[in-house]
């Protein structure tokens, strides 16, 4: 999509330790107008496809899976990394490794919002190792719901989640795919 | 706000420990929709107010942030719960306790993203304690930035966030304000 490729070319750092860096408009100050249109294409790339429910992990792609729910016309939930006191009652349980912060939380949604009737795309901002992606698959499945495929901001392509989860079976739409990055070079797209 | 007065007296659920279940719509499955006409409310009881950001608190803040951003036509930013590898550089910190979580956390916002000429509308889904309102408004404060507000979905009158707050001057617009609330009769709401 080249308005979002666009605008990590304008905005976008690569920090060493393979860290992009896009919080001038993704995950901390965030361009809602942008995830709008990025919503409009994931829909176009979906299209003829039934979804009842978009899935997402706290905490950076609750804003571009909202807004696209809005786009799509359904509920949107989020899994939660830790067990709070607002959640009783039963919950679907995965582990993910953050790749950001550097630990292993719990990872849980409700069983009453994921139901064996729900078609469901996910969203999220990146993939990289595809840790995240894989255990919301993994929440996807527990539930016995339809996985209709998974809709991505950046792809860290030359990182092995994507490769990984698509021979898997799971489609994934990812908006700008990263061939190669780094700090003197800037950012490389695929195709 | 009727709309949201009737959707928590027909899926709200009042637990013990003085806690207000309302995943269904609000903070863990989402209705947009709903968050939209919320958005709409705030812009109507903020008309005449220039807002130039929307600045909100993860987790369950940023949805509805993000809608609302929509409708104001502004960038939002979340504040972080923890310093990760994806911000780097200068940032403002201020210490919440979280009342659902029980710990207290550092929140950060980076300093690129509050400028002293914004004109800040703070969004949140509760305010009960007023911890995460109180370091939401010291963020707006160190940047320099003017608070124009906040906008918060559900207050629990009954605790001491919102008094203490406005009689620091700070304008709060609830959308729902709940004068009590007890397991055997349900939720009953101030006005």
């Amino acid at each position: 999509m080249k308005l979002l490729e666009d605008r990590i070319r304008a905005e976008g750092k690569v920090r060493e330790g393979g860290v992009l860096k896009v919080d001038s408009f993704l995950n901390h100050q965030m361009d809602v107008s942008l995830f709008r249109e990025m919503a409009l294409e994931w829909r176009r790339l979906f299209a003829g496809e039934e979804i009842t429910k978009i899935l997402t992990i706290e905490a950076s792609g609750i804003a571009i899976a909202a807004v696209a729910a809005e786009v799509f016309g359904c509920r949107v939930l989020f899994a939660k990394k830790s067990k709070t006191k607002n959640i009783a009652g039963e919950v679907y349980t995965t582990r993910v490794e953050s790749f950001t912060h550097g630990n292993i939380s719990d990872v849980i949604v409700s069983k009453d919002y994921l139901l064996p009737t729900d078609r469901v795309l996910i969203i999220d901002d990146f993939l990289a190792n595809g840790a995240a992606l894989a255990g919301l698959c993994d929440l996807v499945r527990q539930s016995g719901a339809t996985l209709v495929g998974a809709g991505i901001a950046i792809e860290k392509a030359f990182q092995p989640g994507g490769k990984m989860l698509r021979e898997k079976g799971v489609r994934i739409e990812s908006l700008a795919r990263i061939a190669s990055m780094d700090e003197k070079n800037g950012v490389v797209f695929a195709d």
